[in-house]
């Protein structure tokens, strides 16, 4: 159940002065126009590039604090920026600047019979928190997905990027002001620990939406102890289903794409579902292309049975290994029985990321497509495929997996609120 | 800040029952085709005639109860159900039937570069949870709308309501289980109190979404205590602006047909703002005009005074008057220097919910439809028209004050959220 602590009124305080100023940059970001906008990005950018020195500099500080700390060589990898990396960076900006302006879309409308003219139009969500863990890039992203979309937006990075992060915000912050914007459109919640992060989640009337980003953990608390609107993203135990009428070929190559491809992301296939007509031509095939890529099996008796057949030593499967997330090089893999089972599967296990079927037959695969509860179900592609880039958005603040505002990737639309605008000429209800 | 009770162990395993036998039913409601939902609609219609006797006399059990514990007429008459109220109640349901269906509508959708199809897809949010005070025909409308959305919903009602919406939730049950299906897609969460209604708030992972409807202390409660996404609906501090370029006949109507149509409703204006340089000429008018009308005002010094030469007494504004929703035949009345003046007094007093500018003059209204931050924005028209029917939506669950996921009047795709649906033949990521 929730984890409930009393307030903390010095973080409290912090949050509400650090928000009341979000809000009312907030308000002259919300008109600016399209061209406005897209020079501070470019601005933004450019001021990226001059400051890339600095800012390594201080991610260096971060590096060697983490490096005594003992972070894994996996995370202090995410932390680091060179100026590549930071150039990186400023390209993202560049990017935003060439998208088209969400706000002021006009989602419908219509003239009622009385003459009433009614549309409904986006508009910036206001103030935009982010919560997230160590990755630099991502205070850069969320800065500039930020002023896309007409919001002010406060930042809290992980602790363990804190030198870069400041450094980072101090660079765009100058580049908004050089340009005649409110440098208040990019805030960073420096320090704090968890009582500033919490003072941040619970400031309801100064923070429209809260968006957590990274771990399991990070995103449950936020979820949990948040009384702004949250949208959640992220964690994804997605599945591959090899049906009885699959293409064997294509199964094993978007098997072996959705586990390999990029271990560590969200939409990477974490469990192998395979029906049981077919597992014993396609699990020994599997196993050996896994494990030649360097997968450790985690199977069922059934399963590893078969993989020993290709002479795949596949670890036994124990509890809880059906719901966990491996973002590596590990995959659980499971016979079963038919469609049905397969679905009763995905139901228990699956986090309503991203589930794929291998199938040629087609109420299969109708099948699949209406029941399967999850922000995207595939037929015959790699779990891969759900992402912003891919789906065309070009940008992305993170995959949605509630279903409430956004459910899958999100790119600037999902930034935004609407509004009505009613328009008359004396109109009045009879 | 958040009112945190420990939980109570035995409230929420009854909800946990309720809600898992929910989400069960939910699964095979989400899959109803629209022929299959709009027969259920009826046969829910015909039940209720059926039944109307039994309902009536369970409902005179609860007004009885209600005047004994010193309910106001006010609060009994929305409590009461004659037997014309529970046909119309049906006849809510046979709308229903009519409109189309939300479920499986395509929201966009493209073919990628690399040939893979994707669609958005309408589908059910899941298991709704409705939590509301007294009317009970709100029992049947949350029963409806759910179902022709294609959800399963947990019904809260108000204790005053109990045994009516016992009887009409029973009802309900009969007539879906006789059409052949799962009576679990609407459920009454009975009794219990406060410790009930936080168990349901607090179901995450089994319910999908809260909506509350009712005074602003149950809106604030279950925003606040709610660990399951939450609709915010309906506080209403809506304002009229009377702007210097007004037509001043055209104000007058506006200003008495959104103050005194329907004084009770969250669209009704509260407060009245004047442009001081029409004020001597409109505000006797107004005044006159609405004390004409059974309103009493609240005013500020210069407006009492032009009251005062129209005969009308107004009552000198008190601190929270401008914040008040009166929801009665009373109305804060004030004289601003200008439109930067009316923003600003909306922008600290207003709820989000609707605003609006009598003016002739198009920079104002533009200013107005641009920088007013509120679910709707008017001009030259009643606040009265926030309202899902006069939308042409058709059928109405409430209105969105929060800018996730719905803002404004909420109908049938409100209720839904969506998937994607990705189709290939083989793609895997390069």
């Amino acid at each position: 159940m929730t984890t409930q602590t009393p307030p903390d009124r010095q973080a409290e305080a912090v949050v509400a002065d650090l928000a009341t100023a979000a809000r009312e940059a907030s308000r002259a970001v919300a008109l600016l126009t399209r061209v406005e906008k897209d020079a501070a990005l470019e601005a933004m950018a450019d001021a990226l590039l001059d400051d890339a020195g600095a800012i390594v500099a201080a991610n260096a500080e971060d590096v060697a604090r983490g490096r005594e700390e003992g972070l894994t060589e996996g995370l202090l990898d995410r932390l680091t920026l060179d100026e590549a990396r930071v150039a990186a960076c400023a390209e993202a900006l560049r990017d935003l600047a060439r998208l088209p302006d969400p706000v002021g879309e006009v989602v419908r409308g219509s003239t009622l019979a009385n003459g009433l003219q009614i549309r409904q139009v986006r508009v910036p969500m206001g103030v935009v928190g982010m919560i997230y863990e160590a990755r630099p890039n991502v205070t850069v992203d969320a800065a500039g997905l930020g002023l896309k979309s007409g919001n002010a937006v406060i930042l809290r990075g992980g602790s363990s990027a804190a030198a870069t992060n400041r450094a980072i915000v101090a660079t765009l912050r100058r580049a908004l002001a050089a340009q005649g914007l409110p440098e208040d459109a990019v805030n960073l919640l420096d320090g704090g620990g968890h009582e500033a992060a919490k003072a941040l989640m619970t400031a309801r009337g100064l923070v429209d939406l809260v968006i957590p980003r990274g771990g399991a953990g990070l995103i449950r608390s936020v979820v949990t102890e948040s009384t702004v609107p949250v949208i959640e993203t992220g964690v994804g135990v997605c599945h591959v289903y090899v049906d009885a009428a699959a293409d064997l070929a294509e199964a094993l190559a978007i098997t072996a794409n959705a586990k390999t491809h990029r271990p560590s992301v969200c939409n990477a296939a974490e469990t192998l579902l395979v029906h049981r007509a077919v597992a014993a031509e396609f699990l020994p095939k599997a196993a050996a292309e896994l494990a030649g890529a360097g997968v450790t099996l985690h199977a069922d008796d059934a399963a590893r049975a078969y993989a020993a057949q290709a002479g795949v030593a596949a670890e036994a499967l124990v509890e809880g290994d059906l719901d966990r997330e491996w973002l590596a090089l590990e995959m659980s893999v499971a016979v079963v029985d038919d469609l049905d089972a397969a679905l009763a599967h995905v139901r228990e296990h699956g986090t309503g990321h991203t589930e794929a079927i291998v199938t040629e037959d087609r109420a299969a695969a109708r099948r699949w497509t209406s029941e399967v509860d999850a922000a995207a179900v595939m037929v015959n592609a790699s779990t891969r495929f759900t992402d912003g880039g891919e789906f065309g958005f070009g940008a992305e603040i993170g995959i949605s997996t509630q279903k409430l505002h956004a459910r899958g990737p999100m790119g600037l639309p999902e930034l935004t609120s609407t509004k009505w605008i009613v328009e008359g000429d004396g109109q009045i209800r009879a």
